[in-house]
């Protein structure tokens, strides 16, 4: 499904003059992977592939990169992200070969419940649709927006697990384009406005108001939950992308000002199973936003993002997501393979 | 049951001119790596905790202290590893209170059938009581050695999970102190003696060897599963004292000239999961020599030791523990905390 310009990769390992090379992959690429490794180590260039999960461009594997000896680094499947890299990483997006228009074409009416001006968003795997999807509406009569995004993401109108700023546009409704339910539900959560995702693959539409309503409901049960808490473990992940180390000791501060135990944790994988045995009443995520979002059912105890924990000792009202959000955003990425030191 | 020198630790941080540390812990000691962080705070220091499971000190969280910007490091719980460490490391021992020679004065009849010239080993957690056992024992007539160990371990007589080398003292048979079954079944298999294993606790004894042989078998089985694979993943740990990149480097190359596809894989955490997706028949664990030997039941995969494959090629007849073997072992560490830059 997706294509990987090996020798691209190989071309910029060759200006790089590396000789040894880290391979990291998410989940859907890792046959890829082994194959990329084959090809690179018989063009003499010594490939070892991290086996480790990853979970996007805020988990690079540089450190171990160095660690290892290796000359650089190959990051598959992500985009760029500002992070301070400890060697030179190789990002290699994959782009989805999938015509996003039919999906499109099937859905006006659909579409058409949005309003007339709508934000146009999507992942990194469909980006290189987005263009062909704005001059198809545009022929249907939308006026549509693609909004620039922050620093975390690479390009206008990508949107991240952890960051919907490209959505953060003056229209009537948010179209995201691509499969799966997790980043239209944030888009939805984060944007507050009527969002409608479209899967390429398969066709369907799917209004995510609904579900992210339900979803806020089931937050709001965690943070009642946590009412009775007296002892807070605030977790921050030591994946470079989501070591919120600031903000955790802001949401440290604050539960000890409200006469709350508070303690930091840092994990490398946050994992409920490894918390047992310490003594906490409830726990709040300073990391990846999805860990407490996708997975609070599996925790024995109740697990909060920072923006929860406002509402709890009442300093918030409404519900918002935690998004990560980064800087101004100054340049695009290239469309295809980037190198950066 | 065990009793952490807070005001000790406190003096070497101060010593340090640290102002902010972290506190890694293993499963047992999480509720005092929260003491211990409450009363470093309460004294001006900030702590901050790792989740993360720790192995052992074959796994310091050395780079992750310097990534959160802390001066120094506080492993609890076991003793110093030769490893290049990235921030100060204070190692706090957790020795247990429990006197061992109630256990071995109920057990004499058992000790006597090892011989007469017996070797004394134990875990980091007894060492504080290995010479009042070896009193004892030549009280009751045994000639009693201790073995020095390589520089893996800290004192003489420790043994580690994947370190026998203080049992390797021309002896009878090794009596060993300490409870669990890991410790003394890899004395048992990597030093092929008659092994006694005595429980200071419960003041039980259990002869190794059956088990030992049990779990050889069970080895062999494993390498005949693994007869007709024809792609390997090699897999090392970027856990510091697991990283036997070279050691894996010399597995590749002997698969490989064997005919064997085989690819070198890193993980932090070695887990089976992570590995669904790989193209591979078998694996190899280049790492820490538990993980094949107690979870191999868990893989759907065949793994091996880098021992085993050298079985699996033809080229060693008899079964060999794989040991993490060190250098030559200069001096003791001090029995009680000690600090390493």
């Amino acid at each position: 499904m997706h294509e990987i310009p090996f020798g691209e990769v190989l071309e910029k390992l060759r200006g790089l003059n590396a000789h040894r090379v880290l391979i990291q992959t998410p989940e859907g690429l890792k046959r890829e992977a082994q194959e990329l490794a084959d090809f690179l180590e018989e063009n003499g260039i010594e490939a070892i592939i991290s086996g480790d999960i990853n979970y996007g461009a805020c988990d690079p594997a540089d450190s171990e990169a160095k660690r290892l000896g290796c000359d650089a680094l190959i990051h598959l499947g992500h985009s760029y992200m500002q992070l301070h890299l400890e060697v030179p990483t190789i990002f290699v997006p994959a782009f989805a070969k999938v015509d996003v228009v039919p999906a499109l074409e099937k859905n006006l009416e659909e579409i058409r419940k949005l309003g007339k001006r709508i934000v146009l968003v999507t992942t990194a795997q469909h980006i290189h649709g987005l263009e062909r999807a704005k001059e198809f509406l545009e022929k249907n009569g939308f006026e549509v927006l693609i909004g620039r995004g922050d620093s975390r993401v690479s390009w206008p109108g990508q949107v991240l697990g952890c960051n919907f700023s490209a959505a953060k546009v003056d229209a009537d409704g948010v179209l995201f384009i691509g499969a799966g339910y997790f980043h239209p539900i944030g888009v939805a959560m984060a944007v507050k406005k009527p969002t409608l995702a479209i899967n390429p693959y398969s066709g369907d539409a799917i209004w995510m108001d609904t579900e992210a309503e339900r979803l806020v409901r089931k937050r709001w049960a965690q943070i009642a939950k946590a009412m009775d808490a007296q002892r807070f473990g605030v977790i921050t992940s030591t994946k470079k992308g989501q070591l919120r180390l600031a903000e955790a000791k802001r949401v440290v501060k604050l539960l000890r000002e409200y006469g709350k135990y508070a303690r930091l944790l840092t994990m490398n994988h946050i994992s409920y199973q490894a918390l047992e045995g310490f003594d906490f009443d409830a726990y709040v995520v300073v990391a990846c936003p999805r860990v407490p979002i996708d997975d609070y059912e599996n925790w024995r105890k109740p697990v909060l993002t920072p923006r929860e924990v406002e509402i709890l000792l009442g300093l918030r009202e409404d519900y918002e997501f935690d998004e990560i959000l980064g800087a101004e955003r100054r340049e695009d990425e290239p469309i295809g393979i980037s190198l950066r030191h």
